[in-house]
C-alpha cells in the first residue's frame, strides 16, 4: 500500500520506485531539486519509461518544461506512449507551447492510432468535457457475449489499456451508446448471454447510462457528479456516439481548481500567473488589478476632497473618518463572498434574487444599527462631542446598509449579465463603500456639526 | 436517464416520482415550497419510504427540519430504516438535536442491527473518517470462494443492502482486512477459487489495499483521494479490523465544503452560521468579525491621531492617506489569499517558508515602485507639490513592502503554531497594513513636508 513517502536521498529513490506512486515519485523529485538540479535529472533519465509519463504529470509545471528540456526524445516518446489518451493530449500541447518542434518529433513517434485520438482530444476547448475525457474505456456490441467482452477486458488489462473499469458500455453498430452495466451486476449475470439478450430481461432503464455530450461546460458535468454521486460519466459525441468517458478522480481536480479561482478572483488574484518561476509575470498580473484599486481610492480622494475646509475646520473627522469606510468594506467583503460562493454552488438562482438581497440588507441593517451605536459612543467620549458620535452613527447606518445592499446586488447583476461575479464585484463594490463612506461622513458633518 | 429535471406543480411531481433521481425530487420540493408551504408538505407525506429518506436528505437544513416535525414517527421511521448505515446516523444525529424525543422513537424502532451501527458511528467526531463512512461493503472472508462470496453479492444487492461496488474486501477470520480485489479483476478470474488461492497465485502487493484509520482527519483523506486518484478507501480501526468505507462522491462534498469555509473564513464569515432561518444568528456572527475590525480601525485612527497637527497644518494629507492604507490592504490581500491557499492544498511547506516569503516580497517591491511612481506624480500634480510625491511614494513603497512581508509571514507563523492560517490571518494583516500605511504617510510627511 503506497505510504505518504517522500525520499530526498536520489539513489534510494531510484531502488525504491517500484514501491512507490507516481505522485510519491514526483514529491521527492520535488524536493531532491531542491538541492541540485543535477540530481532531479539524474533521477528523472533513470525512471522507466512506464512511470516516466506519470511523473511527469505529477510534477508541478515548471519542472515539468526544465524535464521537457532535458529528456531526449526518444525517452520522452516512449514516456508519452504509455499514457493514456487524455494525458497524452494534455502533454503534447503543453509541450507545443513550450517546444514547437519537440513536440512534433514526439507526436510523429507515436502511434497512429494514439495520433489520431490526441488530434480529436485537441479540438476542444479547455473548458468542455471533451478535453477532460478519456477515449480508453470498456464497450461491447449489443450482440457481443458477455464472456466474449471479459476475454477483450482481459487482453486489454493485460496490455495495461485498460484500467479503472466500473462498467461496461454497451453501444449498437453505429457505436450509439445503449446502456451501461456495472460490474456489480454483470458480475451476476450468466456470462453466455449477449448483452441484448441481458437488456430484453430488464426494464428499459435499469441499465439508463449517465451522459454528458463532449461539448458540455465541464463546470456542469461537476455539478452532475456532486448532484448524483456518480463515479463514471459517458461523453457522447456527433449522434450520440460513445467518444469516452469522465472519471471522479478528474472531477475532483476541476472542484478544487474552481474554488481556487473563485477565492482568487475575490482577492484580484489570477490562477494561471501564480506558478512562473517569473515573478515579473506575477507581479505584472496583480499590478492590473492594483491599478483598478488605485483609481478606486482616487476616486474616494477627489470625494474628500470636496470636503477639505470641512476637515480643516474639524480635524477629527481626518482621525474617524477610516473606521467608516473600513467597516464598509469588511462588512460588504462578507456579503460579497457568501453571494458569490453560493451563486457559484448554485444554492442561489436570479429568481430568488430578492429574497437574497432582502436577506442581506436585514442584516447589513441589524448590524448597522449596532455598530452605529458602539461607535457614536465612543467618539463622543474620544473627543468629547455629542453630535460627533450622532454623525458617525447615521454614517455607519448608511454605509453598512449599503454595503449590504450593494454586495448583494452587485454579484446578481453581473451574474444576469452572463459575467462571473466573482471578477470585478470586489472592485466595484470596495468603490462603492468607500464613497458612500466618506461621503457620507463628511458632508453629514459638515451638516450636523458646521 | 436522470435529467436535470424540476417539475414545480406537486400532482405531476407526484406522477413522475419513478423517473427522477432524489436530488431532483428535492429541487422541486424546494420550488413547491416558496409557493405553498401546505404543498410541500402533501407532496412529502406521499413520497414513498425507499425514496423519502435519500429526498430528506438532499433538502436544505431548513426544509428538513420542518419536515422532522411534520411527518409521522412511523413515517420516518421507515425512512431512516431504508438508508444505509452513514446517513442514518447522520439523520438521526440531526434529529436529536432539533427533537431528542422524537429522535430516540424513530431509533427505537430500527432493527437492532441498524442501532449497534448507529450507536457504533456516532462515536467519531465530525471531523473523523469513521463519521464518513458507510458500513456497507462487499466483503469475503479468505478461505470463501468467489462463487459463494457472489451469490451472497446477489442476496445483498436484492435486499437493496449492496450498492456501488467496486471491490470486494478480503478479511480474515479476526475480520482484519488481507486485500482488495477490484471486479475488474476478480470478474476475470475463476470464481471456483477461494480468496486464498487467489491471492497465492499473485504478487503479495498486487492485491494491497488503499486504507484509512477510522480516527485519521476527513480532510487527510481527501487530499489521499486527489494524490492517489481514489475511488474507494477501506476504513479500518481496532486492530486493523475492517469497519467500513468511503466513496469518491463523499469526498467531493468535503473538498467543497473545506472550498467554502476557507473562502469564508478570510472574508470573516462562518459557514455554520449562514444558513440559519435565523437571521439574527447569522447577523451576530458576522458582528463578532466587524467587532475584530472596528478594534483593528479604531487602532489605526489613534495612530492617525498621534499627528492631527500635522494633518490640520496640510490638509492634503488627510485627502491622500486612505490610498496608502488601501494599496497596503489591497496588495497584502492578494498575498494572503494565494499563501493561504497553497498552504491548504500542502503545495507550501514550512521548511520552505522562507522561499515563499521572499517570492512575495520581490514582488511586492517591485509593485510598490511602481506604484511609488505613478502616485508620486498623481501627487505632485494634483497639489502642485514635489515633496508630497516624495512622501507618497516613499510611504508606498514601505507599505507595500509590509504587506507583502506580512502578507506571507502571518499565514506562516499561524500555521507553524497550528493554527488555522484562514482565521485571523486577514485581522492581522490589516492591522499592520493600516498602522503601516497611516504612520508612514503621516511621519513621513511630518518630516518632510513640514
Amino acid at each position: 500500500m503506497p505510504q505518504d513517502q517522500i525520499i530526498k536521498d536520489p539513489s534510494k529513490l531510484l531502488e525504491e520506485l517500484e514501491n512507490l506512486h507516481p505522485s510519491d515519485i514526483a514529491n521527492s523529485l520535488k524536493k531532491i531539486e531542491k538541492h541540485s538540479e543535477d540530481d532531479f535529472f539524474f533521477v528523472l533519465k533513470k525512471l522507466p519509461d512506464d512511470i516516466l509519463g506519470e511523473v511527469l504529470l505529477e510534477l508541478p509545471e515548471n519542472l515539468r518544461e526544465n524535464a521537457y528540456s532535458e529528456l531526449t526524445i526518444e525517452q520522452l516518446t516512449e514516456a508519452v506512449d504509455e499514457l493514456e489518451s487524455d494525458d497524452q493530449t494534455d502533454i503534447i500541447q503543453e509541450l507545443e507551447e513550450f517546444d514547437e518542434e519537440k513536440a512534433k518529433e514526439i507526436y510523429d513517434g507515436l502511434e497512429a492510432e494514439d495520433q489520431k485520438e490526441i488530434d480529436w482530444l485537441k479540438t476542444y476547448e479547455e473548458d468542455q468535457a471533451g478535453s477532460y475525457m478519456q477515449t480508453e474505456l470498456f464497450s461491447a456490441n449489443l450482440n457481443e457475449t458477455i464472456k466474449a467482452s471479459l476475454d477483450r477486458l482481459t487482453e486489454g488489462k493485460a496490455r495495461d489499456e485498460l484500467e479503472n473499469i466500473h462498467q461496461v458500455f454497451i453501444v449498437n453498430d453505429d457505436k450509439k451508446l445503449i446502456a451501461s452495466i456495472l460490474l456489480e451486476d454483470l458480475i451476476i449475470i450468466d456470462f453466455k448471454k449477449t448483452y441484448a439478450e441481458v437488456l430484453s430481461e430488464y426494464d428499459e432503464n435499469r441499465f439508463s447510462p449517465f451522459v454528458v455530450q463532449d461539448k458540455d461546460d465541464i463546470d456542469d458535468v461537476a455539478k452532475k457528479f456532486e448532484k448524483y454521486d456518480l463515479n463514471v460519466v459517458a461523453v457522447v459525441g456527433y449522434q450520440d456516439m460513445l467518444m469516452g468517458r469522465i472519471t471522479s478522480d478528474d472531477i475532483l481536480d476541476v472542484i478544487e481548481e474552481n474554488a481556487t479561482e473563485q477565492m482568487y478572483q475575490l482577492a484580484g488574484v489570477d490562477d494561471d500567473f501564480e506558478h512562473e518561476d517569473n515573478l515579473f509575470a506575477t507581479a505584472k498580473k496583480r499590478a492590473m488589478w492594483l491599478c483598478l484599486n488605485l483609481g478606486t481610492a482616487i476616486l474616494a480622494s477627489l470625494v474628500i476632497g470636496i470636503f477639505d475646509e470641512t476637515i480643516q475646520a474639524y480635524v477629527a473627522l481626518a482621525i474617524l473618518m477610516p473606521i467608516v469606510a473600513s467597516m464598509g468594506g469588511n462588512a460588504g467583503t462578507q456579503t460579497l463572498a457568501v453571494m458569490v460562493r453560493q451563486l457559484a454552488l448554485g444554492n442561489i438562482e436570479l429568481e430568488h434574487a430578492r429574497d437574497a438581497v432582502k436577506k442581506e440588507v436585514i442584516i447589513a441593517l441589524f448590524n448597522g444599527l449596532l455598530f452605529a451605536i458602539i461607535m457614536g459612543v465612543i467618539a463622543w467620549v474620544w473627543f468629547d462631542e455629542k453630535l460627533l458620535g450622532l454623525v458617525i452613527g447615521l454614517s455607519m447606518i448608511l454605509n453598512l446598509f449599503s454595503a449590504g445592499f450593494f454586495g448583494a446586488s452587485i454579484p446578481l447583476i453581473l451574474k444576469k449579465f452572463d459575467i462571473d461575479p466573482a471578477i470585478g464585484s470586489t472592485v466595484l463594490l470596495t468603490t462603492v463603500t468607500d464613497i458612500v463612506g466618506f461621503f457620507s461622513f463628511l458632508m453629514l458633518a459638515k451638516v450636523i456639526l458646521l
